[in-house]
């Protein structure tokens, strides 16, 4: 997606330790404007899908999620990274290993809102180790739901995630692919 | 708001504890079509202000405040629940304690991304004793930029959190206040 690689070379920052940090637009302040463009790529790339329902994890996948959800006309639903006493009754549950945070967190959705029925499309911002994919691939499965696609604003295409993801068959579509980049020039390089 | 109101009675669900879930169509599965129709309501209701930008917290503020954004133009940025590697350089912080997980959270906000010049929206999901919007409060002071309103889905009328707010002469606007909840036959009272 062109306008989001130009935005990424625009705002985006390189930082030691292969960070790319993209806070000023998608993940920490949120540009409203470039999300619904990306919202437009994802319908675009996911027209031929007969989608009912989108995940994401919190925090950061969620704004994104809803936002795109309105080319799709569908609900969203959000994977919580604690149990909470809001969410009662039963639950679908795995755990997801953050890369940012250095910590393993249990992530859970409510039985209530993934089953057999849906045909779900899953939506999160970036895409590394794919730890937190995996975590909801396993929690839409658990769901006996099917997996119509997933949506990634930035992939790391040097880490194993997405090899991963698509070694499962799984479709996936990432709008931004990014193989290397340079702490010490600033250089990103897309695939 | 009406269709809020109908909606909670439709499908809210009154637990013991005074506590009322709406995770069927606000903060776990979301329904963006109401959530579209809350956007129109704000924007009617701070129609004469200066905003140019909204600020929420994590997590389930985020998607109804990226969705309310539209009807402003304004970016989102979302309070952080805990400190990150990915959030460098300074920060505006608090300390918010949690009633729905019993534990006191450090909520930063990057400089970056709320300074004097902003003239600012807050967005949240439920009041009820204030306490994550005394802290979204305290960022925003903390950063010297105006606070032009603030916008509450959910009030609950009979905690202090409103009267509170409203005390600091703050212009609060909420698109539903409960003032009572039986949780034996599921009864809810509107201000």
């Amino acid at each position: 997606m062109q306008l989001l690689k130009e935005r990424i070379l625009k705002d985006g920052v390189v930082k030691k330790g292969n960070v790319l940090k993209v806070d000023s637009f998608l993940n920490h302040q949120m540009d409203i404007d470039l999300l619904n463009e990306i919202g437009k790529e994802f319908k675009r790339l996911f027209a031929d899908c007969n989608i009912n329902k989108i995940l994401t994890i919190e925090a950061s996948g969620i704004g994104i999620a809803c936002i795109v959800a309105q080319y799709f006309n569908v609900p969203v639903v959000f994977a919580k990274k604690t149990q909470s006493i809001n969410i009662d009754g039963e639950v679908y549950s795995t755990k997801i290993e953050s890369f940012t945070h250095k910590k393993v967190y249990d992530v859970i959705v409510s039985k209530k809102f993934l089953s057999e029925k849906d045909n779900v499309l899953i939506i999160d911002d970036f895409l590394a180790n794919g730890c937190a994919l995996e975590g909801l691939v396993d929690l839409v499965t658990s769901a006996g739901a099917t997996i119509e696609g997933i949506g990634i604003v930035i992939e790391k295409g040097q880490q194993k995630g997405g090899d991963m993801i698509r070694g499962k068959g799984l479709r996936l579509e990432s709008l931004a692919i990014i193989d290397g980049m340079n702490d010490e020039t600033g250089e990103v390089i897309f695939r």
